[in-house]
Parts: C-alpha cells; sequence; structure tokens
C-alpha cells in the first residue's frame, strides 16, 4: 500500500501505525502549500481537498480521513493488536479517534497552525484548550494508554500533541499528558517515525527558505 | 439503553439510527444552556464536557462521540444493515462518518451555530463550506445515498446539514444536496425522529423565551 503524508501532520499517526504494524507501504510525500508530490505530481488526483493523510491499497482502492486509515491498518495486522478485540473497548477506540479529530485536531489546532488564520480565530480554538485536554488528563491518570494497551487513537493523539510545541497550547498544567508524550515517545517505532518525519519537515522548510522554529513543527 | 440528546443537535444522528434501527431506548433531554435534564440533573455527571449525544448502554457503559455510538448501535441491530458488512464499504463509512464529525460539524457548522463567536471566526469557517459541500456533492452524484445503500453515515449528515437553514450555509448550489436531503426526510423513521425533535426544539426555545427562527434550529 501507498501511504501519501506530510512531514510532522496528522499522517504521522498512519505512518505510526504502519510501522507498529510492520505494514509493507511506500510513503509519498506531499509539499503542504502546492500540494505536489516531490516529483511535480497533482495530489488533488488522489484526495481532491488536498488533505493528507490518503492511503492507496494494494487493491487501487483510495481511502481518506485518518480515523478511517488508521483502522484499516489496524485491521490488515490484527497480530499486532493496534485495535482491542473487545467490543466496548473497540467503541471507546472510536471514541477516542472522534474526540481528538473533532475536538482536538479540527478545533483546536487547525486554526492554530493556520497562518492565514486570524487572531479572533486563533483566540476562539484556544479557549477550547484547557477543557478539552484537561478531558484527556483526565482520562490519562492512571493508565500508560487512552485504552489501558497502546492503541492506533495513541498514535493520533502523539501526532496531534505535537503541534502544541509551535502553538500557543501549554500541556505543562497536565504533567500525566507530558509524561504519556515521553511514553510514547519511548516506543521504538513511534521514535523511529518521529525522527524521520522531523528531518523531512527540515528539508520542507528549507526548500521554502522559511527559518525553522526551535523544535519541529507541522501542517494539520 | 438511553441517549441523552438535545433537540435538532448532532444527536439527532442517534435518534434516527435508534429509530431505523428499531432499538429499545430512551432518550433523555438537556437543556443546551443549563447542561441539565428537564428535571435538572447535572449532565455534566454523564458527559464531562457537557456534549451530546452520550449513550449509557443497558451494562451501564457510557459510551461518548456521534461517530462512536452510530456504530455502536448499528452493530448491535445487524438485520438492519446500517452498516456495510464489506470491509471496503466498512472503511469508507468510518471515512464519511470522520470527514462529517471534523470537516462539517466542527470547522463548519459549530462556529456558526455558536452566538458568542466573533464574525471573524464566523467568516473563517464559512470559507470552508465551498471545497466541503463541493465534495460531499461529488460524491452524492448518481448516488442515493452515500453509500448507495443508506447508513448511519447518512444519518449524521442530515442532522448537520440540517442546521444549513439557521446559518449563512447555502445549499443551493448543489441541487444534488437539496434533493439528498428530501430523500432522507421521505424516510419514515428519519421523518418521525426529525418531527418530534422540532417540536421540542419549540418547546426549548419557548422555556428560553426566544423567537424561532422560520424553520427549526439547532445546537450542535
Amino acid at each position: 500500500m501507498k501511504l501519501y503524508f506530510s512531514p510532522l501532520a496528522c499522517s504521522l499517526a498512519s505512518r505510526i501505525a504502519c510501522y507498529e504494524a510492520g505494514a509493507e507501504a511506500s510513503f509519498i510525500e506531499i509539499d503542504p502549500p502546492t500540494k505536489k508530490t516531490l516529483d511535480g505530481l497533482d495530489y488533488r488526483s488522489v484526495s481532491a481537498l488536498g488533505l493528507v493523510p490518503a492511503l492507496v491499497t494494494d487493491a487501487g482502492d483510495t481511502i481518506l480521513e485518518n480515523a478511517a486509515i488508521l483502522q484499516h491498518i489496524a485491521e490488515l495486522y490484527p497480530a499486532r493488536r493496534l485495535i482491542p478485540l473487545e467490543p466496548l473497548a473497540r467503541t471507546r477506540m472510536r471514541q477516542w479517534l472522534s474526540f481528538i479529530g473533532t475536538e482536538l485536531h479540527k478545533a483546536l489546532y487547525v486554526p492554530l497552525l493556520d497562518r492565514k488564520a486570524p487572531d479572533a480565530v486563533k483566540a476562539y480554538a484556544l479557549s477550547k484548550a484547557e477543557s478539552r485536554l484537561g478531558w484527556v488528563a483526565q482520562n490519562l491518570e492512571g493508565r500508560d494508554y487512552l485504552l489501558g494497551e497502546f492503541s492506533v487513537a495513541d498514535a493520533y493523539l502523539f501526532a496531534v500533541l505535537n503541534w502544541s510545541s509551535v502553538t500557543p497550547v501549554d500541556l505543562s498544567p497536565w504533567p500525566v499528558i507530558k509524561a504519556y508524550q515521553a511514553r510514547l515517545h519511548a516506543r521504538p517505532e513511534v521514535a523511529r517515525a518521529f525522527a524521520h518525519e522531523r528531518e523531512l519537515y527540515s528539508r520542507e522548510l528549507a526548500r521554502h527558505r522559511v527559518v525553522a522554529p526551535p523544535s519541529a513543527a507541522p501542517l494539520p
């Protein structure tokens, strides 16, 4: 299968899922401002809105939306247990994928990461941070991962929380979230995915002659 | 099971799923401004952020997030075929649940429905309408429903598109979406759910002594 991604965008979650699953996948980088592959092909022919990730299966079907792609990868490799088998736990995983996608990714971080978003838009988004991150923190108390064991929901949350470092989102009120980030980063496949995309992200910045911020920054 | 809802909020989708499934469910109304049941009980003890819907199973487990609740209901009543059986089609359904939840519900409609959102926030949200709704329209061409057959993804999209009438979202450039709304509304269980919640919504407005807009209006 082929995964279309942009460095440190939310597609990082799908790369982590591929690595954790031991999936055979090729990764095709999309340049965010131009929506083209590095070879100059138009990504909008794969994803009409230009959003990453997109996954093209070996049968040639295109799947969009991180939540759907993450579950697809996890189900292809059931032995890796990236999704729970028990129905209630599986429902909880879907609950988290939805919460991360709606409340964190789209409502909180996307406007903060958008250079063109007016200040009022950023302030409105940021006003949601305390309640949403407080809810995440509450659910991480006493747990290593969102569902106890690692799942693709953690891959998604890791990719999204990573954007805090380049936005005004301050995670310091929630040591349990900081500890969770460190725990994820200590997983070899997560660290490998992150290090690789951080390097690609530096190259992306260099291509566009933008000065890199102190830590890696993403586009959602 | 018990479904916590607010009239014409996105929880309408879960009510439609219950009706279409023939599920035995009780429905508990939450007053949006106070986050209390009509008996005065604090809904935040069920859903910490006060968001509807929440579903409490007969075993006493609380499930949050529409996308998770819709799939849970559909899977409880497999004979009603509210989710596809074939894996790729099921993945497509998840893709739609995610797209509707992130790009339409949270990014487009929530800021437009929020009376406290500044004009700049509403304008930013509205700037996403054409591309997102254009994508929906493109995918409805030649299809009665998002996946061909009716699924819970249609229940969700119906509930969300309904908010257009009380926001500046103009669906008239996409006759295929207008026809889709009419097709959904012609389903007896969808019409029954909508009529019931419209009546409850009128009562909600009366409780808060707000003048009702010409057509029914929701809170997300």
